[in-house]
């Protein structure tokens, strides 16, 4: 936690916020900061800035808050996911945010396991507190949206965007570009791999399959490295 | 396990292999061949190719295998990295042998817990299940070398190498090259960072300090994301 998230409605009308839970036990226990020390704060979907420690108590910490920059830009990113393992759902939601994507589709496949989604980690609260977490970690404010899609050829063939159109596909024939200076969709498949028929949707979507090497990547390291490349 | 990995003294002369524990139980439960199907395998350190599989019971598989192709190029670059926090070592040495890194220096850091280093994971046979484990998953034979340093200025100032020398920095004023065409070290920093006199040490030591930009991001996504950028 690189920042401590707060909601605008936790503020009061002189700039105080009391941190409880989790936060107040971050800045007591991980941070050990004091009366008068400064850590970094945010405000979701707000901006960012500084909060002085006014008291501190295990179960609530009062801060006074300076909120004076705005968090770093969003990534021109929108990233379209087969639902991975749960096991590996947090961890990539909250790797995606910390890099600065605002918009993650999780979409259905041939080769995702049914059972997946039925997991507990779908509920809102827990891809909230991955977002949270990734935010967090990032020094960033700005929420992403997450939709979850079980219709895989509904949502692919008739997905509609500006941006250019990718996905990950370890037999396409084009290598992945590279430093797009423009916005950009990326779909990245289940472990496995998009089959045909669905790679064939997304080129009716518009779609271009890239690849970024023979190297089979696990779910988390292929969402880091296509983004970093891509951005 | 995108490719079952043998040790050279498992094959006898005729070409046979028998996988058992852990090969064994994946080729059955989660492959789920059966007798004339074909699974990908290579040999360690060498070369890579089919296996058909002769015989199965519970506890060993019996495979014919032939060895026609070379494993994947190494990429050329060596990645040396702030001792991470036990729970994430394992993630982030299966995810860079994934990638293609062959060669890891682990080392000592102002912000590396003591306790890091007394950790099991560290223990050469654990390093050497998450090196196969990230060779499985990459469909690669080329075992990566581990090396441990306590002693960060002593290695980082005499480190020895006719690669472009980089080192990951919030703080840099240069951003990371992108896509080198030659050969590169890649230093990676604790959470929180390399300490200013870290940052010293490297350039005493020829690297230069890098950024990709303002998010601060753990370390398994770092190590993706600068790698990805770098090759």
């Amino acid at each position: 936690m690189n920042l401590v998230l707060f909601a605008d409605s936790d503020l009061d009308g002189a700039g105080r916020v009391t941190a409880r839970g989790r936060r107040a036990e971050h800045i007591v226990r991980v941070l050990r900061a004091s009366v008068g020390e400064t850590i970094v704060v945010g405000v979701e979907n707000g901006r960012m800035g500084s909060g002085i420690i006014e008291s501190v108590r295990p179960d609530a910490v009062e801060l006074r808050v300076t909120l004076d920059r705005e968090p770093p830009p969003p990534l021109p990113l929108t990233l379209i996911l087969a639902l991975p393992r749960p096991k590996v759902l947090n961890r990539v939601i909250a790797s995606a945010t910390s890099m600065g994507v605002k918009e993650i589709h999780l979409i259905n496949a041939w080769r995702v396991e049914k059972s997946y989604w039925k997991s507990p980690r779908l509920a809102d609260a827990n891809l909230r507190d991955q977002c949270i977490a990734g935010l967090e970690q990032a020094k960033d404010t700005v929420m992403p949206s997450i939709a979850l899609h079980r219709f895989f050829r509904e949502f692919i063939e008739s997905f509609q965007s500006n941006s250019r159109k990718l996905v990950a596909h370890p037999l396409a024939t084009h290598e992945c570009p590279r430093a797009l200076r423009e916005s950009v969709t990326l779909a990245i498949g289940p472990e496995g791999g998009f089959i045909a028929e669905e790679i064939a949707s997304f080129e009716r979507g518009g779609f271009e399959p890239v690849t970024i090497g023979a190297r089979v990547l696990r779910v988390e390291t292929a969402v880091a490295a296509l983004i970093a490349r891509l951005i």
